[in-house]
């Protein structure tokens, strides 16, 4: 069965848009999906930024948020805009990142989603993210222990320079088993064709 | 005939994809284009940018070069990466925006795309810009003494005033004329659709 890797951040706008899709469209397709929640913060303060670029140019930021009002009404998906923006991503990544391979975890990516992007939640809140996981099954209880130990938080840290060795600069983004890389949700489709064959 | 204000830098990558194919698809549908050649360069400077974002992140200037190959092979467009990137696209852009009524704007649009960006020329030479003029049959040596007036320089510098108005950061883009913007060779398709009707 073909494979794709998925990496998002939770405060990724874009992001959102495929995290809603991404499952159904690849079960249709006969496809795996390797979910890679990482955090941006690390890679942007690298190019200097101490925020989103969406908020470092105001044009760009004024456009974006226009953009993802028309891209979710094609889509069907709703859409708040999250206030204060960007959310912090740390808790849900962390918990993302320890349930990766669990069977809720793109469930768990959706709710977390939803939550902020549909309902205008702070998704750093705990008791919300417990919630979640138990409304999904999940040993919330522990799951919750578990994302405060070191091997979750150096595991997550290790999926960022993952990340930038792969040569991913942003979110959402795409990889192939043969290293392929696709940037951003219009290229969702593209990388899902590539992930039966090598593109190029 | 509804309208759909196109701005393109003939410097800019994605630009190129969407030059080639802009007039054939908007008359396909009954729309007319407005042709803004313009200058990201000083929209780039005030964000403290002294050269194409690209080369300032080379995770995302990688990218780049690798999704314009892709994305040129799946519209069936000739290819080549233009050295030194960017190229200098002020006598290109004056001559466009003297010409940019004129019956011969879109053809002379595609022409400088296509030395660039399938020929590899540098586009900043006049003798190849005034070549291309007589080709399409137009007065090339009026305007190549034209495009050193105050009037034209001032045009073009005002042209990218009233971009940076409507909110225009990158390019190409495209403004209907409900000031609708979208921005990328990707929301060309949208932007056409768009152009019938007020969005939102």
């Amino acid at each position: 069965m073909p494979k794709l890797s998925f990496w998002y951040d939770f405060a990724s706008t874009y992001s959102y848009l495929s995290a809603m899709r991404i499952e159904t469209l690849a079960a249709d397709r006969g496809i795996r999906i390797e979910w890679h929640p990482f955090l941006l913060g690390p890679i942007f303060k690298k190019q200097g930024w101490d925020t989103s670029p969406f908020n470092l140019n105001r044009a760009k930021g004024a456009y974006m948020w226009r953009d993802m009002e028309r891209q979710c009404v094609s889509l069907g998906l709703p859409f708040v805009r999250p206030i204060p923006f960007p959310q912090n991503s740390l808790p849900a990544a962390r918990i993302a990142y320890h349930g990766r391979r669990e069977t809720w975890i793109g469930a768990f990516t959706r709710a977390v989603y939803h939550m902020q992007f549909a309902l205008g939640e702070d998704i750093s809140n705990p008791e919300l993210l417990a919630a979640l996981l138990l409304e999904l099954g999940a040993p919330a209880k522990d799951i919750m222990h578990d994302i405060e130990s070191a091997e979750v938080k150096i595991g997550l840290r290790a999926e960022v320079a993952e990340a930038e060795r792969l040569g991913i600069f942003g979110a959402p983004s795409f990889v192939t088993e043969h290293g392929e890389l696709f940037w951003g949700n219009d290229r969702l489709d593209e990388a899902l064709d590539a992930a039966f064959m090598r593109v190029g």
